[in-house]
Formats: structure tokens, sequence, C-alpha cells
């Protein structure tokens, strides 16, 4: 497996940087009664996380020469509803996960009530972000990152795809469904986030839909690593618990295709990804990089 | 107590009526593996509910002569935003209440991850009514909208809210911080309720502070008088539990002032969230009259 570039491994760790001191910024941090629901939007959203949602936010924006500041409320705001549906997904009531990001998750750090309330605070305030003229000068712009991330997060994208996994915990889900079910859960929200920076940015249509190509294929790509590295990553590697799929029973990629097809299945997605941006030319290689790196990464 | 007029109680019908009918338009219903989330979602919006916040968005579309279709659609999207806290306060790590609108409470329907999710799929699915050009041809209106509803429902409005009512449980609470937890529990949404209307119409902002101040004084009237349902009302009036405040040992505006200073308060408040609406003279009279029935409501 060969070494990830410098540049990109810098330029992650940049973003990285940018989206935690934007995020503490834009979070609420007031000393008042209710400061432990702050608290727990903080942690839930603070100190630690890849944030490759936010980095494909920044880096669609770059193409664009958008305004550094609108792109990282709009990352921060996909942020924010990432980490919400964290919140969400790690309650006893849904996955009951203790680690997350190597830490307690939100609902053991506090308890269950505030992380229900810590989850749907992050994800009206995300709203919030992006509606605000800080955000973009033209309101049809924040109309459409409202629109994007909407459609994405609700019933049709990710919370739809919520449901599908917990009803494919009891039910048989072919490689169909599993792809439909994926594409929803996390598939959407990172299609919207290598978007957004052509939104802001008044991409064409031919552009947007480049961008929207790509995040489709790289975000199975994705999906299909979290489920090879479920089974062979380590808790210290990947920061949360492993083996939970197996451990319910629940059909994944690699429980359909097994271990070996399924790395072929990312890589060749994560080629197909990349070479939806060759419109691009030289501007996208950051964004091809990215391709390789979610295959490659450990955790 | 005098009888509520009969155009107040007639124009209180049709909006339910209204409401219910665009909130069955607007919902998902597909036939997809993922209809369960769907039917939660209705099930935790349709049947029952006396829709006292979407008819202070069409009373307000009213006055300034707004399209509505377009009013009822915002009127929807709080209503979304009103059931997604119903959903969330009723389950077990939150109130744990078995009973809304004389039904089982959604988690008790079908699950607690099925009524998690759907409370989420609401909250989500507003924001994509409101920023759609449907509910209004103007972007910035539109972002107005989602703005006004996010503070609202967010951790400084709703939510804060409810952070401090579960604070409420255990610790002391004085009038003062009773007023400010339920101004932002209730209060902030019946005031971008009273307001969305003066929004979609373009209102002057002296008539946007009318309409707000009316809706914070409705509000705790409101508010109060929902305290005094649960120390006097019935199950099979009010349709939910009752006598759970005082279960949970909990500050209320009726523990704290007494029955009678509690009602005549409400009272007061009502006649003076009527007062506020002087400037708009005869076209604000079904919102003076619904200031009456908040506090002489038997449900």
């Amino acid at each position: 497996m060969p070494a990830l570039p410098k540049s990109l491994t810098a330029a992650m760790a940049d973003t990285v940087e940018q989206v935690e001191a934007a995020v503490d910024v834009l979070l609420p941090k007031a000393d008042l009664r209710e400061a432990r629901l702050y608290e727990a939007m903080r942690y839930g959203c603070l100190g630690g996380g890849k944030r490759l949602r936010p980095f494909l936010v920044m880096e669609g924006a770059r193409m664009f020469n958008v305004n550094p500041a609108c792109a990282l409320r709009t990352a921060a705001a996909v942020e924010f509803i990432h980490c919400y549906s964290l919140i969400h997904d790690d309650l006893p009531a849904m996955d009951d996960a203790d680690l997350r990001r190597g830490r307690p998750t939100v609902h053991l750090q506090y308890d269950d009530a505030t992380a229900i309330l810590a989850g749907d605070a992050l994800l009206t305030f995300a709203f919030e972000v992006l509606a605000d003229p800080e955000t973009h000068e033209d309101p049809q712009v924040r109309c459409r990152l409202v629109t994007g991330l909407a459609k994405a997060a609700g019933p049709r994208g990710m919370v739809g795809g919520q449901m599908l996994d917990l009803i494919a915990e009891t039910e048989e889900f072919d490689i169909g469904a599993i792809t439909r079910l994926q594409r929803m859960k996390t598939g959407e929200l990172i299609a919207f986030s290598a978007m957004a920076g052509g939104i802001l940015g008044r991409a064409s249509p031919p552009q947007l839909h480049a961008l929207q190509a790509y995040a489709h294929d790289l975000g199975l790509a994705f999906q299909i690593a979290d489920d090879l590295l479920d089974v062979q990553g380590t808790e210290a590697e990947t920061g949360k618990s492993v083996g939970r799929d197996e451990g319910a029973n629940k059909a994944t990629f690699v429980s359909i295709l097994g271990v070996e097809r399924a790395r072929d299945q990312a890589r060749r997605l994560a080629d197909q990804a990349a070479a939806h941006l060759d419109i691009f030319e030289n501007r996208a290689e950051m964004l091809r990089q990215v391709a390789s790196y979610v295959v490659d990464r450990k955790a």
C-alpha cells in the first residue's frame, strides 16, 4: 500500500484544525443554567474525527475560489449534522455504542436525555448557520445550501438510511438493498459535502454533476472501507467499537462480497470517483487523492 | 367563563382541517422498505392536536394578504417542529409519557429507535419545506423563515428550554427562572408562529415587533394555562397524562404562585397580549380572541 502524499496529509490536518476552531467559535458556550446542553454539543463535535466531510466542502470551495470563511461555516454546518447523527446513532435505543473517537459516547459522558437534546440542537443549529448572511451574501445560494443539506440529512437521505440500517438487523438485505441503504445513510451527506463548495461558488450544472458523481462513488468506497475496518481493524486504531456488524449478524458489503472482493470493489469505486473529476483537470488533484485515502485509511 | 365566539371556533376548526390535509400531502408516503419511518412521522403529526401554532401562522399571514398556500406550507413546517419535540419529549429517556392526544405515544406505537428517527426526520424536513421556492418566491424571505425557525427551535430556544426542564427536576427554580425556561421551551416557537405570517407578508419592523410582543405574552399565558390543566384537568379532557409535574416535584407557575394567582396572571397576560395588537385594529380580531381561548381552554 503506497504511503499517502504529504500534501494531502498536510491539507487534511489543516482542515481538522480550521474546522475545530470554527466549530469552537460557532457553538454557544454562555455560562447559563442550560450550559450542560452546550457542553454536550461541544463534546460531541470537538476533540477528534477525520473531518472528511468538511475537507470535501473546503476543497470543493477552493476549486471555485470561494471565500474560505464562508466555506468554513458551511463545513461546520455539515459537521454538526454528521456529529448529531453519531450522537443519536450511539444511543442505547439505537446502536448502544460505548466508544466514539476513543472516548465515551455522549450519552455515557452525560445521559441519554442530554444526548438526545444535544443531537437535536446540533441538527437545528446547522440550518441556523447556513441561513445566516455571513455564510453567503446571496440568499438564493443560502436557500440552495439549506435545501441540499436538508434533503441529504432527512427521511429520503441519512435518517431514512438509519431506519433501513435498523430494519437490516432483522430482515434480509441483498447487495442492491445494502447499496441503497449506504447511499442514503452516508452517501447523500458526503455527496452534499462535495457539492457544497460548488453551490457556494455558483458552479455550472455539469460541474455540480461531476462533483455529485465523484461523491457518490467516494461515499460507497468509504462505506466498504468502513465495513472492512469493522472486520479487520482494532479499537485502538479506529477509536470505536469494532466487530459490531458481525455480532449483530447484519448484512454488510463484506459479509455479502467477502473481504477480497469488497476490497477490490472499494478500489474500483475510488478510481471511478477520481475519474469523474477529469473536467476539473489539475484543480481537483486533492479531491482525487482523497479517493485513495478513503480506501487505504486505517481508521 | 364566557363561551368562545363561534367565529374563532369555526376558524380554528378550518385550520385544523387545512393543516391536516397539508401535512398529509407534504409527508412522504412511498411504499419503500423504510416505510416504517414515514408511518411514524405521520402518526406523530396527524390525528389530533389543536394546531395552535399553525393557526397563528395562518391568521398572521391573512393580515398581510399572503397566499394561503404559502402560509400553509409554513404552518406545516412549524407543526413538524412542534410534533418532533413532542415525540422526543415523550421518550422514556425524557418524560417517559404513554399518552399523547388520547393515543399511545410514538415510541409505544413503534419503538424508541423509530421515535428518535421520526423526530429527527420531521425536524430536518421542516427546513426542507421552508427553503423550497414553493413556500415563497423570494429567497430572502425563505432564509428569514429558516433563520427564525432555527433560532426558535434550537439551543437558545426550544431545545435549551427542554434542557432547563430536565434540570428543573433536580434543582430549585424561582419564578424568574421558570419564566425564562417556559419562554424558551414553548414561547419562542409560538412567537415565531405569530411572526411567520408577517415575514411572509414583508411586514414592517414595528408590525413584526407587535406580533412578537403579542406572541411572547400569549406563549406565557398558554404555559400557565397548561400548568393549571396539569393540576386540574383530567386525562379524558386533555388527552395526555396529567398530574405529572406534581409527581415529578417540579416547580411550575402553579406550584410557585398557587392556582388563583396563576389563573389571574394568565388572564392578565392574555389581555396584555391582545393589547399589543392595537396597531392592526380590526384585522387582528381573531388573534385577540385566540388570547382568551388560550387561557379558557379545557385541553
